[in-house]
Order: structure tokens, then C-alpha cells, then sequence
């Protein structure tokens, strides 16, 4: 930063407030490069942060938190945000190993009033914060700010169904860049285009209820009556030209350009001003001010490190993720019945291929789990064979579909379940940790865990092809770890890798037997011989498997995931009611998981090779 | 049936196609009678299925089921269409064991293609189903017919979301009764009531559209033609006139008279013409045609056996929910932060007192189940106290946010989970044996169980005002079970009723333990001797608790649950853990549980005391 930075004398956001607009431009500016050079270094959010620039500086000169409370809807787009409110020096930070978090975190500031990570949240959150703030008698503005890709989630409509009739205060900027992670689909978002072409009266709007309001005495309730009067006459001489926001309960000022904050200062103000629930609709650029990112912001929507001058990124090598996208071109190409969903994650879950070939069996249903679900059962019932890819952390949203629509009809969906176990610098919203627990409560679901792409393939493969019911296969971010030249796959529900005669076993699965072998090797160099029990089937657990192994004297569950409810209490319980009289330790995760590279996290939780040659070594001693 | 009904004539649907406007009525009368006296006789959904006797009928004189398929919401007013498609005889067996289900069901009949009884599932699955249909050319219909109750659930909005902009032939009946289950609320329903006032001018938009189709060879091209360029006028002459399923890019009819059957057929087969998705708007009578339930179509929405002539229920007594519902109003009197929540079940949840008496902090949020945790997480955030009541089954659409918005943050709020395990007559849908196996994956929640009504009152106690972050309370339907004289509940977390010295511990929570003290009676006059470890908080398990039987011989463990992920399985690996060299069985539930009255469910399950006594005399020969 110069000497003249702006940003240098900001403490808190209430020093925004003696600022002019020239120079809350010029700020937004200084915002802006930290971002990118933020996001350059750790990864992170970046197109939606450089879009919410201008909107963060309007909201923070307009309200005052933190008695006023901003919701941000899954949260990664909180960066400036971030940046105003004190954590500026911390930015550097951001995403790594006990550094700032990419999300809002309550914990980590006073300005964060509620935690988000998952989409669509922040109006029935912000909905609560507003009604409690109303049994206290508080008298503060609560604001939502959310996508217009959230929107399409059910959980958004819902809330926006329940507010529409409220009479709180309640503020919603619907941020509406036209786009979710990929580009928003869906009919809600056809009609933002609409509103979004609309001329704009809005302006005059404003600025004739802000002067009359300013009348001292009786000028609200003189804009008011205006505005009734308004809206009479559009009723009975226009019939229903509401919008849908409108239809729905809410005060709409829109639509406003996101990167003029004299407009959005007006628009914000006036919405102070009026009573019941408003909705203001902003639309802004994604990716605005960095050229890469406003040409491509589906890549530079969640992004690893990369060159700012470029816009290359750093790393990028194959993973699971285009393994899967592979296995679906492949044999979508011979088999007809072969479909692909995804809930708004088409790039991220490798399916951008099918979707340009397949495009008529190719559903993106926008941010939409629930749907998602349903759909395919639909798709099921029909009679041509549905594949959800879906992030394990997303498909929480699913449960009761699973169980109800799909598992209880023993209708055959499959689950393509990408981003299981840790994930990395997303943090504790976004690991993958309790897919398993979740569908293990489900009577019927099949779930497969690969070590490898050949093995991801091959799963593939029998959960399309060779299982009834739901079917799900779950592997991890990024790509293959060693595996040992003599080990070899059979295709068959559990495979042991050393001589099963063994006093101890290791039992793993999925990416943790990799771990496993490496840790085998180097016990045996000490003289302790292992044998692995790996799942390749974890639901329902093999009795065999478990019958094979009752006679050793310690075994080691090791599962890279939350322990209760999970395979390995599962696999303990039966073990133990085989007859096993030998000692059963199960290593798996308890609680959350916070932020930091996958294998620090692995690492600490006891699940990378030294965790495992600890824990083998300690119970021998 | 006298001697000229129509009825006795029916076979299947396509008899209807053979009647005329007034034979189609009379049919439906008859039809009306059946209904109201096999309800009166074994309970069940009577103001819905009322409600849509001309509706059904309709909609099988102008589609071609099983080719066509209809996809029936929630499901509970399919009982005209089992009627008519060849279930007539087994009506009178309906909601009993073995009977016809209360429920469209694939297995009963090939008129039924998809299972519901969870709200807000048919646009997703009937959207699913003509893709499909798609996919493998075929030429029929689909439709879904759903409440305007349902329209407020999430699934249902993101189903409207992905339908509107595609170009399937979906024909959404909206069955528009004004009523979910309590009077229905939330914005849409007041746009709904908008629409509703509106001047049709839909006879002569249909007849046009349908005669100018019946011109041969250019008709239909004609008729779209004009639709389109009237769509043109109205867009540019008048603005955005649309309503809101129109804006969301269906072909919108009505607002029709859902009890005149000419006027639903023609408005029917208008959609058969039209291109894209359609959506028809159809006002119905919850309860039509019976006095008591159209007077008070809440009462009559699921009840148990009544007396025809007085509308009388055979049957009523003090309940759980009901002590529930005390509770909250006894402790809101001086706590102005103690709030309640509600998705759509004031009354079934025992809260119609507390929302008359404590309005302000009453939130029926429709049925949005999602919605309703992640805005009681907002409430919790802003420093008060919400208590959503629930039942089991519906709890399990808010997996992700309890997880995720709730225990994540670790805010404080509570749940009243009613209708905990078997419920009886809706069957598998409505069974509540999931909720403690789910909410055991997830962090930090605590789980209480009661077996009593005074057990209720003081775990809610504890659970609203002694308890961190996510604090549930499960109870069953119903009322109290016989519990012996000499057993005291003395407030810890578990208590041991008996010898804890004993060979044979018997471990169960909630109303099982009602049958563990009656087994226990009738084994001690056998000469066996046992012991009850009664759980009062089941999650998280006390390991003091476990500790103090590690040295039994048999330990039996009964849950009214299911059994993978379930307390027992922790349970069990916890005892074996803890040294425990007997034997430990578990009965819990395995896959899902059909229709019966409780007590039968829980024989054949061996959950009650002859079940326990034949575990236990089984183990100990």
C-alpha cells in the first residue's frame, strides 16, 4: 500500500462513515487487490469476492454493526467484509492451519453474527436473529445477503415463503450475479433476466419516498400512504404487475447496479426506512476487476493458489473427480438409460464433460439437494438409471430422501459421492466426515470405498450395473496416494493385503489404505508383523470379513470419518459378538474438523502413517 | 349400495370414460359415502380425501392410468383413487394390518407408480418420471397432484424451480384447499388467496384454444400461435401481468372449481394440448360433503375411528403432546424468551394453547422442516429460547441443519421429538425409528427419553434450561404405560431399577422400560432374576453407567429404534470396551415397519414384554 492508502486508516467500519463516495471507490479498489493477492497465495473464493466489493463497502457505511447483523449466505464471499471489520492483517492468513477461516465464524469476530459455509441459510437465520431481536425490544436492522444460485435451494424459498407475510424488519439484498458455481439454471433465475431488463423506475421511487420521509412530522406517513396509494391504483387499473418478491410480501427496490455505491446507499437507506420485509436486488459482476476471473468465473469461483499475472493456476493434476466424469461418457456412450444429476456442481464433480455430450440425460438442478434426490427416484421409477455426483457435505441435505423416496420404494439410485473424508482449507462446513454414519442408519444403501482410480471405476462400474436399491460410492478430493506393487484388486467386498493368520490386523478403507500399507512396511522393520482387512463394500459390513479375523489377538479400525454411527462401531460391535477376545481399537474423528492442509488434518487425527504406527505401537507395548 | 350404483359397475378407470356429466356425480357421491364409513371405522385422513372425490374422478375420466401416471402428494387423499382402480372391497381393510395402505403404494397396485407420505415429493418424482419417459419415448402423461400446504415445503419450490424452464409435458394439479394440515400459511398462501378473487377468464381461454385445436391440420399450430402472440400483447402493452407459476414458466389454468367435474375436464385436456409444463390451479372443499368435517376440516384431518352420526371420536385421552404443551405454556408465563416452534403441526404437537396464548412468539413456519431449525438456530443466536416441536419421521428433512447450523455453532436449541418409534397405522412412512440413530452422528446433541409424563415435564426441564447446544427430547403417540409402584425416577442419567449386581442387566429407555418392568416381574416368578439399567439420556451414553454392569453375564438391550447407528450398537461397543466378557443381545429394528396397531408392531418385533421375556429365557437355557 502507498502512503495515501485509504484502507490504512480504517479500524473499524464505522470509519467508513466519514468518507466520500470518490473515496469509498478508491477503498473498494484497495479491497480488491488484497483480495486477489490473498486468493493468489492460499486458494479461495475469488470470483464472488471481487463482486461483492462495492456491496460490502455500502452495507458497512450504511449500517452499523455490529448492533446491526449481517447474515452472508454461504459465506465465502465475506473476504471484504473480513477486511473492514478488523481482520485485515489476518488475510494472509486466510484458509490455512489456525488462520482466518474462508467463512463467517462467530467465533472469530464479533462482526460475524452467524456461522454459513452451506448455501441458501442466511434468510431463516437472519429471519430468527430478526424475531429474537423483537422479543428483546431491540431496535437494530438485520440483513441477509445472499445469490441468486441460493435461491434456487429449497431451504432460501422456504424462508422467503415464511418472511413474505412477516411484518419484521427483516433486509434482503439478493445478490444476483446470474450465476450459483456454475452458471444458475432454473426457472427463478429466467425470471431475475426478466426483472433484470426491466427499465428501472426505482430511482424516482426511491428518492421521492427519501424526501418526503424527510418532511418532518408527517412525511413517513405521508410516503406511505403515497406508496399504498401506488400500489392501489397499479392493482385495479394494471391487474397483478407484481414481481414475484413482491407477490411474495416483500418491499422490492430493484433492480440496482451493485458497483455504483451512491445507488446502493440510497436504495439501503430507503430500505431502513420502510416497514415489513424489503428485498433489494443488486446485481453485480462476478469476478469484477480481475480479467480472468470476470471472463471465467466458474473457474475462479473456488480456486487453488495460483499467478495473479497469468490467472494459471499453480497445480492441477487428475483426480477422482474426472475418473468419474470419465466412467460416465464411457458408458453413457452404449447405454441409453444412463443419467447424470448434479446440484449445481457440473465442473466440480467432473461431470462438464457429459454435460455438452449427453446433454439431454444431463440435469443440473441448480443448488438443490433435496430435489436432487427426488428427481432421480423419479427418474428410477421410470426406469433409466440415475447417477446424483454430489460433495459428501452437500448430500446431508438429502437424508430424508434418501431414506424416504429412494431406500423404502428399493428404488436404484446411485450415489457418486465426491469430496468424502477431509477436504482441506473449506474447514469444518465442508468435510466430507459423516456420509458414512448418516447412510448407515438407512436400511438397504450399498456403499462402496475405493483406494484407487482403477477401483473407482471398477465400483462404479457394480453400483451402476450390480446392485439393488441406492448404491453409493464415496471417494475423496484430489487424486491416487501409493499404493504397493504386490497388492493387488479382486473385486471382491473385502481384500487382505498380508498373511490373515496374523495377531494384528489393521482394518481401513478408501484412501487410508494407503497409509496403511506404508505403515505396514515400516512395523515390520521393527519387526511387528500386520495384516489389512480393507472394505472395499462398507454397507453392509461382511460378515465373513469380520468372521475371518475374530481369532486375532488386536485389530485397528482406522476410518477417516466420524466415529459415531460410522463403519467402525459397526464392524467393533460384530467383532466382538464373533467371539473375538482380543483388544478392538477404533481410531476415527470426533467433532468438527477445522481448516488446514488434508494431510495436517489426517495427521493430527491419528489417520496418516505415523498415526497409525503410533497407535499400533502403543497398544503392543 | 342399492341396486343402481354406479359404483358396483366400476371395474377400472377406463369404465369411467363410458359415463356422462351426471353419472360422473352421482359417482362420486357414492364414492363420498364409502370413504366417510371406512374412516369412521379405522381412522385416517377423511377432510383431504373428501376434498377431492371430483378431482380423482376427473382426472380417470380424462387420463389413461396405469399409462398415464399420477403421482399423489403426501398421498393420504389417494383413497378415491384406490376406490377406482380396483381396491374398492379392500377399503374397508384400510390403515390395518395386512390392509390397503394408507398411502399410494408401487407394491399395491400398478395404478400407484410412485410411494409417498412425506409432504412436498411429487412435482420432483413426477418430474423424474416424465424425463424418463422422455428418455425412453414414451407418449403418456404425467401428473402431480399436490396441496397447497405442500407448496411450502422446500422440495416442492426447488421441483418448481427445475420444472418451470423445461420442456416435459408435467401437469401439476395444485390442489388449493386453503389448509395444509393447520390452516395454511406463508406468503404463497396469500398469493394463492389473490389468484383465487381473480375474475376467470379462463372457460374462454380454454374453450378458443380448445376448439381451434380440433381444426384439423392447422389447428394446433393456430391455437399456439395466438396463446403466443396473446402472451406477446400482454407482455408489452401491460408489463409483467403474470402470476407467479407463470413467471416461473408454467402454463397456468384456473383458478377452477375443483368440485365441478366438466369444468376440471375440460381445463384437463386443455393440458393434454399444451406444450411444457402446466400447471392447474383447482379449488377445493377440505371435507366436502360431510357437515362435521367441513366445519372443522383440522379435526378431521387424521383421526382415529368416529361416530358417523355425531362426528364423535370412539376415543380420546391425555397424551404426551399434551403434557408438552403444558409445559411450554406453563414456563412461557415467566420466561419472555421461551419460544415455539411449529412446521404446520400446532395441534398434533399439543401447541394450539401456547399459539393462541403466546402469539408473538409462535412461529408456524408451514411445512419447512429445513427452514424451521436453521431460523430456531436464528433465534438461538439472538439470545432467546426456541423449542421446535416435531415429529420423528418429519425431523429427518433437517439432518444438515441441525449438523450444520445448529450443533456446529454450537447454539441452543431444543427438540420436541414427537411421535418417537412406532406409530401405528400410517406405517412406514410415518414411523419414528430413525431420529436417534441420525441425530447420534452428529455432535454435541443430547438426547433425553421419558417414560412417563412427569419424566417429560422434567426433561424438557432440563433439556430447555440445563443443556448446551442441541438438547432433544424423543416421546412417543399417545399416553403413559403402566410403570410399578416402587420405581422412582430420581432426575440422573440413567437409573437402575432392581439388583445391579444381578447376572442379567436389561437395558431400554422410554416406553420400553414399561414392558423391561413387567418382563422382570414375570421372570422373577420363574426364578430369574434381573436387573434394569433404565437410560433416561441416551445420547450421549454415561460410561459410568456402563462401567457399573461391565462384570454381567447377559446383558439385553431392546431399543424401539433402528438398530444400525442406533444407542445399542454404542452401547454394545462401549460394554465390550469396557472389559465385559458376557454376552450381549440387541433387539432393535431392522429395516422399516408396516402398518399395525402399536402394540402388534412391537410384539412382532419382540419389543414388548413377551418379546423380552422369550430373549431373555432363550439366552439363559
Amino acid at each position: 500500500m502507498t502512503e495515501d492508502s485509504i484502507l490504512d486508516n480504517i479500524n473499524s467500519p464505522s470509519d467508513l462513515k466519514k468518507l466520500g463516495l470518490d473515496e469509498l471507490n478508491k477503498l473498494s479498489d484497495e479491497i480488491r487487490e488484497e483480495i486477489i493477492y490473498a486468493v493468489s497465495q492460499n486458494g479461495g473464493h475469488l470470483a464472488s469476492n471481487l463482486g461483492v466489493v462495492e456491496l460490502t463497502v455500502a452495507i458497512h457505511s450504511v449500517f452499523n454493526t455490529p448492533e446491526d447483523k449481517i447474515v452472508w449466505d454461504v459465506g465465502h464471499q465475506s473476504y471484504a467484509h473480513k477486511i473492514l471489520t478488523g481482520r485485515r492483517e489476518q488475510l494472509k492468513t486466510i484458509r490455512t492451519e489456525g488462520g482466518l477461516s474462508g467463512f463467517p465464524k462467530r467465533n472469530e469476530s464479533e462482526y460475524d453474527c452467524f456461522d454459513t459455509g452451506h448455501s441458501s441459510t442466511s434468510v431463516s437465520a437472519a429471519f430468527g436473529i430478526a424475531c429474537a431481536g423483537s422479543i428483546n425490544n431491540e431496535k437494530n436492522y438485520t440483513i441477509a445477503v445472499i445469490g441468486d444460485g441460493a435461491l434456487s435451494g429449497g431451504l432460501a424459498l422456504e424462508a422467503l415463503n415464511s418472511v413474505g407475510k412477516s411484518k419484521e424488519n427483516l433486509i434482503v439484498i439478493l445478490n444476483d450475479n446470474k450465476m450459483s458455481i456454475s452458471k444458475n439454471v432454473g426457472s427463478m433465475a429466467k425470471h431475475l433476466t426478466r426483472l433484470r431488463i426491466r427499465p428501472s423506475y426505482l430511482d424516482a421511487k426511491i428518492k421521492v419516498h427519501s424526501r418526503l420521509s424527510n418532511i418532518p412530522g408527517i412525511g413517513k406517513r405521508l410516503a406511505t400512504m403515497i406508496s399504498r396509494m401506488k400500489a392501489w391504483i397499479r392493482l385495479n387499473f394494471f391487474g397483478h404487475q407484481k414481481n414475484m418478491f413482491e407477490q411474495l410480501g416483500f418491499n422490492y427496490y430493484g433492480p440496482l447496479d451493485g458497483h455504483d455505491i451512491s445507488q446502493l446507499q440510497t436504495a439501503m437507506r430507503a430500505a431502513k426506512r420502510s416497514r415489513g420485509p424489503v428485498m433489494l436486488h443488486v446485481c453485480t459482476k462476478k469476478g469484477k476487476g480481475y480479467e480472468f476471473a470476470e471472463k471465467d468465473p466458474k473457474i475462479f469461483h473456488g480456486i487453488s493458489a495460483f499467478d495473479i499475472e497469468t490467472g494459471e493456476p499453480k497445480s492441477s493434476s487428475k483426480g477422482y473427480s474426472n475418473v468419474f466424469g470419465e466412467f460416465m461418457c464411457e458408458n453413457a456412450k452404449n447405454d441409453k438409460r444412463l443419467c447424470a444429476i448434479t446440484a449445481a456442481m457440473a465442473m466440480g464433480t467432473g461431470l462438464s464433460d457429459f454435460a455438452k455430450k449427453y446433454k439431454s440425460r444431463f440435469y443440473d438442478v441448480g443448488i438443490a439437494e433435496e430435489h436432487a434426490v427426488t428427481f432421480a427416484c423419479g427418474l428410477a421409477a421410470g426406469n433409466v438409471i440415475p447417477v446424483f455426483a454430489v460433495y459428501s457435505t452437500f448430500l446431508q441435505r438429502s437424508y430424508d430422501q434418501i431414506l424416504h423416496d429412494a431406500s423404502l420404494q428399493k428404488l436404484h439410485i446411485v450415489l457418486a459421492i465426491d469430496r468424502a473424508g477431509i477436504v482441506g482449507e473449506d474447514g469444518e462446513t465442508h468435510q466430507g466426515i459423516f456420509d458414512t454414519a448418516f447412510l448407515n442408519t438407512i436400511p438397504d444403501v450399498t456403499i462402496f470405498s475405493p483406494s484407487s482410480f482403477a477401483e473407482l471405476e471398477h465400483m462404479l462400474e457394480t453400483a451402476v450395473y450390480k446392485t439393488e436399491g441406492v448404491a453409493a460410492v464415496r471417494y475423496p478430493r484430489g487424486g491416487e496416494l501409493y499404493l504397493p506393487e504386490d497388492y493387488t484388486y479382486d473385486g471382491e467386498d473385502y481384500t487382505f493385503y498380508g498373511n490373515k493368520n496374523c495377531d494384528n490386523i489393521i482394518v481401513t478403507c478408501g484412501r487410508l489404505f494407503s497409509y496403511a500399507c506404508q505403515a505396514k512396511e515400516e512395523l515390520m522393520q521393527q519387526g511387528i508383523e500386520t495384516c489389512i482387512l480393507k472394505l472395499n463394500k462398507i454397507k453392509p459390513v461382511s460378515k465373513s470379513a469380520v468372521q475371518k479375523i475374530s481369532g486375532c489377538k488386536h485389530c485397528f479400525f482406522f476410518e477417516e470419518g466420524i466415529k459415531s454411527g460410522g463403519v467402525g462401531q459397526t464392524f467393533g460391535l460384530m467383532l466382538y459378538e464373533s467371539g473375538f477376545a482380543g483388544k478392538y481399537h477404533l481410531e476415527a474423528i470426533e467433532g468438527y474438523v477445522q481448516q488446514a492442509k488434508v494431510d495436517s488434518s489426517l495427521r493430527k487425527l491419528g489417520l496418516d502413517k505415523e498415526g497409525m504406527i503410533n497407535t499400533i505401537e502403543k497398544a503392543l507395548k
